[in-house]
């Protein structure tokens, strides 16, 4: 059936408003508008963001909404002015845009696109959403909205990928695979020979691993209140796996003594504030790098003595890996293709999206590391 | 007179217990032991780590003590073992030594030299000190203690510069310039062509502006409540000057605007628990990078919001610019002596030891840049 200009039903899990569960409605996706593409989902995974958006924990969202930001997909149709997407191309939806045009994407150094800076939250470029529910406009969410059999994106938040990618735990490129390799090869440049110790093995926590060894990381230290995480965190590249309640000294001093001084590299990768300041002093205190990419929430501030940076103490953090998305994604998703890391190792559950409320129980009990869905 | 080997007595500025004004006292000064060197003082600067540490608001100060740690001179003569100096060298005395055997000195990384970690403070490495006053013993600061006409240090804590040298304004190597410049330089490496902020325009901020200028950077914005010291900064290479107090808005928002999204490399020189704060503010959200220079003291906590961080920015700190110093020192001096940069615009005063209480009221009322004292 010739769908491109029409408005398509399909099914989604929409939230209609905060902290309530998700409903599976049959909602309508409007064409793509000029410079938008509509995209047909296949996989998308669930985020620990997701549930902040949920909860109201996060900058621009408006409810209604749909949720989901962690895709992969197959061009349905493009809009006007559209000369990069084709239907039929494979693509991953960028939660993090490039724009090529503003002064972030032409710095080499940054990665936060602001085109859209400063618009409402949940709308395409003309103000208006391309879903519909029962009569109710419902909102976009960071420019993806995944959680929906098809989606309408920016051009600017597309990125084409390899015909021959098979459509599964590829997803994950698009947000926490990315977002944690990245961090270790880009935010934090671990360089070769080096000591890392990553907090929380998520999804995330365990993208880190994988980067931290691709950068030749000599020791990479694993830590997680769950032991059962520790089989997968070994499998994937950790060297050693450390329960801080098994330790009876505060963690980071057991990591500066393990070490001999502290960790070259420190990942947080839970968002919590005292695993924050835990990860600061564990890392080295002469040169250590300290970096987060655990997303804290609203209203959460960190307090620590500044002093504890005067050695030589760095702390970063990025999203996204710090990486500018429409370069790296396409190469990160070759690099899958060609098998240099294994995405399905990240990934515990797979559901279909009639059951997405059992998935982001799973990972509120902290009892699945990646969910994948599909529809 | 040959005083080799022998007690020297001499003048010196004693600090008898916290918050006292310094006296001005005839001390002993007993002769080096193994692997130290006794050093005849010529000039030594004020610098606001001494009241730091009068005020008894930095660690590893014991009283009575002989402050002072920006200090030039000349070796008098040099204990069992010494081989690297010898009567009559030009040295610059070592708050941060480097004893080229711990991890942090071997690694080209770090510069916090270590093996005198945990050791008592204020006493040389056999556990005494080489300081007598009216029967008493008096403790050593900084390893260095150049507020004496005479002090001892050890050979780990001394560095030979050129015997050309003229020994005067050379003394703010020994930490006020090396601590700025190396901050520019190293800590933070800056960019040619980028865009600089410096809070704070004391001797460390001045000297943070000529790192700036030497490693290129095209914009630099001196900020000071201060106006007076405006001239001085523009003379030095700051390219534009702010007095908070006259923006009607917050400073790091009139920078942010001032730069199109915030500024490359902030450097914060006050120590000023609310300067830092701006300063991470005012720097670019996608790759700025803020670097703490100033001393907050004891018991002093920075609160923010970690997400702040999340676009890309840095934290970074460092003691003494992040430089090893007997690499980095001798170097400086040579060009010191070359004329790549000028010292003097850094001195504002000048003042026998005798009047050092007058030098410390100066600095308190932010009435001098540095004040540099002689014998």
């Amino acid at each position: 059936m010739e769908t491109a200009g029409k408005v398509i039903k399909c099914k989604a899990a929409v939230t209609w408003e905060a902290n309530q569960p998700f409903s599976i409605e049959e909602i309508e996706v409007a064409p793509p508008k000029a410079e938008e593409i509509r995209v047909k989902i296949i996989t998308t995974g669930i985020c620990g963001s997701d549930e902040h958006a949920l909860t109201a924990n996060l900058k621009d969202v408006t409810f209604p909404v749909i949720l989901g930001h962690e895709g992969v997909g197959i061009v349905e149709s493009v809009g006007e002015g559209v000369k990069d997407f084709k239907p039929g191309d494979k693509v991953i939806p960028l939660f993090l845009g490039q724009c090529d045009q503003c002064p972030t994407c032409k710095d080499p150094r940054g990665n936060i696109c602001v085109l859209k800076a400063g618009k409402p939250a949940g709308l395409m470029s003309d103000g208006t959403t391309r879903f519909t529910c029962k009569g109710k406009q419902i909102h976009h969410f960071a420019s993806t909205s995944t959680f929906s059999e098809y989606t309408v994106v920016h051009q600017h938040n597309l990125v084409k990928i390899d015909d021959e990618t098979r459509l599964g735990s590829v997803c994950l490129i698009g947000c926490c695979f990315t977002t944690g390799f990245g961090s270790a090869v880009k935010t934090a440049q671990v360089k070769p020979g080096s000591t890392c110790a990553v907090f929380g093995l998520g999804g995330v926590g365990l993208s880190v691993i994988i980067g931290c060894k691709t950068a030749g990381a000599s020791r990479i230290i694993a830590i997680d209140v769950k032991k059962d995480k520790f089989e997968k965190a070994k499998e994937i590249g950790a060297t050693e796996c450390i329960a801080p309640q098994d330790c009876d000294k505060p963690i980071a001093q057991v990591l500066v003594e393990q070490t001999g001084g502290g960790v070259d590299y420190v990942f947080e990768c839970i968002g919590n504030i005292e695993t924050m300041t835990s990860a600061i002093h564990a890392s080295n205190y002469a040169y250590g790098t300290t970096v987060f990419i655990g997303i804290s929430g609203l209203a959460k501030t960190i307090t620590f003595d500044p002093m504890i940076l005067l050695t030589g103490r760095t702390i970063k953090s990025s999203l996204f890996g710090g990486v500018k998305s429409k370069q790296f994604v396409p190469q990160l998703v070759s690099d899958y293709n060609a098998k240099k890391f294994d995405l399905d190792k990240l990934v515990s559950h797979k559901l279909p999206l009639e059951k997405i409320n059992e998935g982001f129980d799973l990972m509120r009990a902290g009892k699945s590391l990646r969910t994948i869905m599909t529809f």
